[in-house]
């Protein structure tokens, strides 16, 4: 009986069954087939620069490697378990369709280092799907924003009203997160786009190769720099790990905040009814299943990177088969953020604002308190703390007759101490008290709108950094 | 054109697209058919005996369910993205199958009762899985600890030679770390043996109803106590989910051991060539792939209790859509820990012991140095921090002159100390020092089999707890 | 110059000083200096009793012992960090004060099953303490729970609003995760009751002593099996952490709500000002500052919980100095723990109960939907799902008009559907409907007492079993 | 009874006695004093510029603030828990100390960006410390590799030996490795270097004043772009966890290769005595305690990230109180990175390499097995995989013989497959197969030198980048 294992030259005992299944990655770095063939291609276009291969090998190469990408992509290729990885069986069947050539490819060039360069250019490229959607995302929330700068809605600190800022000035700070997270994705591409290709098994190889050709042809930057580092790093996959953890947890504190304001008690907006769903026993029921699903989300980000930072614990150079539990994390995460993203964008440009519930809860909480501290401030010139204290007085005695604080005359402003002026319950209006805060950053419709314009330019600039790290292949 | 939603009677758009994707569990939850078939036979045979089905319909319902079982069983189930989950396409075919009847087995049922029961009953049943797993290998490293109890190998602290021990004794601790494991799942088990069925929706149900019948018909030992709390529960989630963390560990720390042992530099056991893979670039590697993947298997167990402690971090009662994330974890963390356990055990029955590298390692480190000031405690009466600090200055001349201390003679160690009495040389044997630890618990040949009895004796009463744990079922 | 380290017979170099405070434990380990001297005591007297000590050599041993404990507590005492440990302060501090019998206090014994013993008896009495505290929270959300068996509230499933059920319903549901917190604590308890002390380096040791005694002496149910696993075993502190994280993840979910509750939008509750702060800049501001930091604190138990388990992976025996990592862990999740549990009860011992804001609440969000699908169901004799698609176009009809569904009148819900009898809408009563639910585990009022009840009678059995795990010593 | 909170005016009751020790922060944010004050100091000077406060009134603020930093500084404050921040500890003292004025500084601010701006110092401060001792240990570990580009050792996958390569070439894996932390570290001081002072409550201030002079003052590129998310953000200390984390990770790689290393088996390397630690019971024990600590500290680097990410995940808008639970993490994980690094790069410089083991090891594991691939594949003009099979009979042979390749002879060699030709045994010596390597980032010493060279250009390059992030103030 042959023992088809490529490596089996010296095992004299047939693989027990069970471990075809455990050890096998081929279930899921089959993902990875297309990385597989461009990195094939490159190395071959290598080789033959280099005098390894001939023409005809390489041009071998490449039309069956061509082939099998068909395959695979019309489903008529044989995924064969006993291949164990997606390398091998792209290997195997490259040698079946051309032959002798097919087993020269892989000279120069070990497993550590391809599967090194597959998986990192499938993280770089799905580094970068994922900042071209949180750049849809950025556009959609901006373009809400500008809608409604005049939305006033009560500004929450502890889940209790606090002053009045507008909507679009809300929709600001999460743009703020989101152009982190962009920035943050821009980072990590830019600080793992080497190419380990040509590292070999952990030491290089005697054979005199280009490793600057395949680096450029595939988009690096440079080849990494050692060649035990380069199959041991997996330093990118954490990264985008932790990228999309940030984003993940953003996007569930965004969807804290829809559902908080689908229910009963705050009627802040209404979920498109596509962006729903109902109760199989409760017939009123409209649930905010989606935000729930992305505030959920957060967990598996979380998750993922904490299963591949205890893979790579206390583990010794270079390669070591622990780290194959390296890809399914990063699917799993990239997958979900892709769906989560362009979902969280529909659902935010067919959500239904109401503003007049909005400015409705905004008599409740007496939250222009903090204005006539400030008038106190300016008109009294009395300290901020002293100005604190006494309007402290004046909301409790609000409270104490079951009104609001814009709701007390003059008179009574007066009775809680005497140092308020009559017109201090001027201040009181909604309008000017979010106007007021016209700090740079602050929440008046003037400063919203320069924030907004601030944030329109940096994604004018932020598509053209984008643009560049699209990867171009060419060999 | 009618919405097929079964909830969808006042929802106007037709639900968007991507979203089907995004909300269906139908893809992962499928695992659960049937768990949810089972719990439809007993909430319709109670509901039967309540009155509230008839016989005909309840019999239709079962003939239906059964037909349902077989046609995923034998694959021929059309499994629909728009059905959503595993319950609605099983009820939406049973309705197609045995019309209105179907319809009815939803009484007094709600699907977050229905999901609860169903991913309890996984698993608890995945939870007996896995402890039976555990029974078998600790059979195995019983065996394995048997034949080893004079095979002396130096004990590690801070991976140095400390003192002789034998393998059978070093087995011993791991399979005590697999007995905690056991117990531990079987207390999982039995803190979370209860059915939520019948809680309906979050409160109950105002039919007349009879869970304690389906609680026992279901294995059970009660049903829950609180209809919301049944309904938002996940603690027996989490708690296999940790129970696999801490197996996942145990197995991290012998499998670290597995590799450093079969490393050239220790040579301390082989791993069988169906257990260890080779390399496509150097000819000569034989790699312990087996127990690195073992060992990286941790991060996964880490990663899934971390993915739902995050997920049910800050949720308000009762369910919210956020814990559909549950189910990927678990089945995820079951399926491997499974397929883990079945290695490992193959793994060490298949493994050669090399007793003579072990006992050619003890001739290194000075492994009897403790015997030696154990010896001078008891035969000069020295308290044994001094006894301590004289072996000290032994061990540092045993250095300086290039041997081991046993290899000292007695006139050596007369010129160290002068209280050193000639005899002392003789305490320093390997045998002797490993069978003078003799206290409850030590490595003396005497004392592991003591513990091997101890284990054997909890082994056999194990079983039979473990056997009550099975269920049984009845409806 | 003398080396003052007892370990530092063979070493020539003074330590660094950097490392002082970078291996020293004394800093957070001196916590442990209880359990330190009553393990050493009951060694002692072990020695004794087994003729390794004499009776004058024990008793200056335990009357040393007692001067350093009021030394201790007295603050008197001087810690060194040259001492590194709580194990080598007293120890030094002993023989300082007894000479040589102070010595001789070791034999038998290594730092390892020392600190292993002492870091273990440290975490089995904070799990009774935090047992103890568990029995207080749940008398206290029982007698709250009894108050408002009537008191009506909206239940919500996807934070929008469900059905009617009563307060003290929704207290038995936070009662009984904290009950279960409860028997898990318990489980631990049991499983890791066993006495390390005797195990020496990781091998036993060659005296004859009696593990025995100081097991039952320490108030442990036997001595551990295996010298190595014992010296090496944590999970005694990772079951106390993966315990802690449990409860801190149901006081996140109960502080959640506690938030909500003390909104605007709710007002279902008034935290005590005790329990509430205000703002510095803000003057009307009431923060409910504790329920948010009692969410916050799950970030700080899961995060040690997942300290330690990185700690452990991997790890080869024995013992190794990785393992120091793990005190601080527990002693930081258990502190925490104990006074947010305490402050958990306070705080709700003192919240104000707004129970017409409960009600009015119900009239929003057709909370009455269900039964009026119920209804259909009994009087109509149509399956459940038909009736679930008829009251979906009630709701719509409602919401078209601006009603709740059980404002509309017999002859609007007529026009719904034909099918719909007259009576039909005098089941939309909250008193009724919430009573409707009658079943086991269900919110009716009567339902709810026997819950309550069952509670009790819990509880009363929980004080016995709690009773026996506070540990008795006597040596 | 007057209430001493500066925020008590509306509060009745006296907050209850525990609750200080649960809401304050004063024990752990004492630590940002002097961010504190150095931010108060900015604020005044630009109230000062904006007309808020006159000259005089700056000027007491900043006498009153260096007072206070002597007092703290010479430990003559008195911290009172009651003051619950150390933000409010330095204004009550500033007040005692300068009346009015002292009141005044806190207009225009609110404590939301007060503790968002001295976190952020801190953590941005912290990150340039952490980044200055990566550039150290960089700095030792290149003058280790340059001495020993010729020192050959095993080269391991899967612990087992692989190729030769030099110790210097190892090295510069771990340098890349603390290369890439650095502009991690880099990238995300650049990212947060933003200052949220004036953003106020969560809502930016009337007061017209200007956060571009504070900001500069500051150091800080520009202010924060939303007030919202500038007290919401906690962005900047995620960042500095996650690059701690990494930092740690890396550090656990290098530290389990020093244990190994140090073992009995390897004998690559010895601590130097200052390193390394005794056992209380085994005299002759050397232990490699500060790799392992360093090893084990990677777990407290997770498990802080871990606790903040969980803090954040799903925390709704602005402030809450939860995110109290961000200092703590981030001192803890500081303070233990910045010993880390410091002992790292002291135990590097001063350990023992041991040349002539590193060799001697490898003359086991057939190292040479991939350039008698090589050499077939380029002599005989064979595909590497057929080599490769042929090299693996020949590992085979070797081993039935108890041989290793290398001592093969070419007889033996041509009895294995006869296509090997005589010349072959010349190309198994261990220098030529090291030297071999001579690819971009192989092991060859000529290649070795050239990576040292490249990280000796980056690391001018980066010391100056490095510069420019040192915070340079003003006001």
């Amino acid at each position: 009986m042959e023992n088809t294992k490529l490596w089996g030259g010296r095992f004299k005992e047939s693989a027990a069954k069970i471990l075809d299944t455990f050890n096998a990655s081929l279930p899921f770095d089959k993902k990875l087939y297309l990385q597989d063939i461009l990195g094939s291609k490159a190395h071959s276009s290598m080789l033959e620069r280099c005098g390894i291969l001939n023409k005809d090998e390489k041009e071998a190469i490449h039309k069956g490697l061509d082939t099998i990408k068909e395959e695979i992509q019309k489903g008529t290729f044989d995924f064969k378990l006993s291949d164990e990885d997606i390398h091998m069986a792209i290997e195997s069947r490259l040698t079946a369709l051309i032959g002798e050539a097919g087993k020269k490819l892989h000279t120069a060039r070990s497993r550590n280092d391809q599967v090194a360069l597959d998986f990192r250019l499938f993280t770089l490229e799905a580094n970068y799907k994922i900042a071209s959607l949180l750049l849809e995302l950025i556009t959609t929330l901006l373009n809400l924003a500008k809608e409604h700068t005049t939305t006033i809605m009560p500004g929450m600190t502890h889940l209790q009203h606090a002053q009045p800022v507008n909507f679009g000035f809300t929709m600001c700070a999460y743009i703020c997160m989101f152009v982190r997270d962009f920035e943050r994705l821009t980072a990590s591409h830019q600080r793992n786009n080497f190419s380990p290709l040509g590292s070999a098994a952990l030491a290089g190889t005697p054979y005199t190769i280009d490793r600057f050709y395949t680096a450029n042809a595939l988009g690096f930057n440079a080849p990494t720099l050692n060649a035990t580092d380069s199959v041991s790093d997996r330093d990118f996959a954490l990264d985008f790990l932790y990228d999309l953890s940030m984003i993940g947890m953003h996007i569930s504190r965004f969807a804290e905040e829809l559902v908080l304001w689908s229910s009963y008690e705050f009627k802040f907006i209404s979920l498109s009814d596509a962006y729903s769903t109902g109760s199989s026993i409760m017939p009123q029921k409209k649930n905010p299943d989606v935000p729930e699903l992305l505030r959920g989300k957060s967990g598996r980000m979380y998750g993922n990177l904490f299963r591949l930072l205890t893979v790579l614990k206390g583990l010794p150079l270079a390669y070591n088969k622990d780290t194959q539990e390296d890809k399914e994390a990063v699917f799993d995460s990239f997958e979900n953020m892709e769906i989560c993203l362009q979902i969280l964008n529909d659902l935010v440009k067919t959500m239904q604002i109401h503003k007049e519930n909005m400015k409705k809860a905004c008599q409740k909480g007496h939250l222009c308190a903090t204005d006539l501290a400030d008038f106190l401030v300016s008109h009294c010139k009395i300290p901020f703390r002293e100005a604190h204290h006494i309007t402290g007085k004046a909301v409790g005695y609000a409270e104490s007759v079951g009104k609001d604080l814009s709701e007390l005359s003059a008179e009574e402003l007066c009775k809680v101490d005497s140092i308020i002026p009559k017109e201090a319950h001027l201040s009181l209006s909604l309008e000017n008290s979010m106007n007021s805060r016209n700090s740079y950053g602050g929440t008046s419709t003037k400063s919203t709108l320069a924030q907004i314009e601030s944030l329109e330019a940096w994604l004018n600039l932020a598509k053209i950094t984008h643009q560049k790290n699209q990867r171009k292949m060419e060999f």
